[in-house]
């Protein structure tokens, strides 16, 4: 019998240890999702109900040439994608301003940082000093567990590695400092029980 | 003697009364700039000096079709604009969440209401019920006076055209509801000042 997680994707045993395993098998039309597409969903969750308003930001474009038929929509003949200069995510919750970005890994053992930008660090560092509430919203897709790490223990791990640190966060220090996300069916990724403890 | 705001725009000399025609002109390379011009240079001010962390987002676009050319970066081949979702600029000050759009018109005596659409007032009030700072930058072009109305009083008057109001704000309304903001050199349209003022 297939177990699958809210997200339609494959259950790990391995996490569960097979305590679930009587678990009915429910059919998800999202099998598959990306972690965009599960915040995305999570955030229509929480601004349908009130809690929170947070968007993700539109993907930056440069556009090059519009054709503008006659009665039709303007048409964008060439364009390309640009850099963000910001993280993805941000919004307001219970008069919080909150910001994040998300990023999804295949490896095992820890979390390349190179799947961050520096500008990207560069915004959160500009947002905590507005005492804005960031984080990061990491995924090791293996076995689909999901983490927030507050952008201060972000930045350090960033900032290490150019002092003689490590290129990634070994996922046990993930594990230690983070707050670990379990999937639900509504919000899909309750990531802000985790904002609630950063505030608290 | 021309005599230009700021913005390189021409002075309207019956605004400041004459008081000012003494000042020397400036030569800016930004004349002519458009409203949502002036509002990116002000908050690029406020970044680079640590004020505030306000970015405008970029166009919803919907993508079609992409090309993924050999050695180069991938061009987009057919898109289309895409209605926002929310309201143009978002951030954070001194750990307020800011939400806000920008509208000019080329109306004298009045701001069409039909600048807005109803979901960006929706995102209005989603934001305010979660403590948002959110307000209305408003300009008429006409005579170069910028004025932030706050969100609630956007959102009175957007109530009250379909219950038998004006289909615009008056100008006077909006002088005696409003912040007038004046162009300065630094940033170019201090709005924070507004917020400030709607802060506290």
């Amino acid at each position: 019998m297939t177990i699958n997680y809210p997200n339609g994707q494959a259950f790990a045993l391995n996490r569960w240890e097979n305590s679930h395993s009587s678990t009915k098998s429910v059919s998800f039309s999202n099998r598959g999702m990306t972690l965009e597409d599960e915040i995305n969903k999570s955030n229509q969750y929480y601004l349908a109900n009130g809690i929170a308003v947070i968007h993700k930001k539109p993907t930056p474009i440069q556009i090059v040439s519009v054709d503008y038929p006659r009665r039709s929509a303007a048409k964008i003949k060439e364009a390309y994608f640009q850099r963000a200069s910001t993280t993805d995510y941000n919004g307001v919750y219970q008069g919080h301003y909150i910001d994040f970005d998300a990023k999804e890994t295949q490896n095992k053992t820890s979390f390349p940082l190179q799947n961050f930008h520096e500008h990207q660090i560069e915004h959160m560092r500009q947002c905590l000093k507005q005492q804005g509430i960031c984080f990061a919203i990491i995924k090791f897709v293996s076995d689909q567990a999901i983490f927030v790490l507050k952008a201060s223990d972000l930045i350090s791990a960033w900032d290490a590695q150019f002092d003689g640190g490590r290129k990634s966060i070994p996922r046990k220090e993930i594990e230690a400092k983070a707050y670990q996300i379990d999937y639900r069916i509504n919000p899909l990724v309750p990531y802000l029980d985790a904002v609630d403890q950063i505030i608290h």
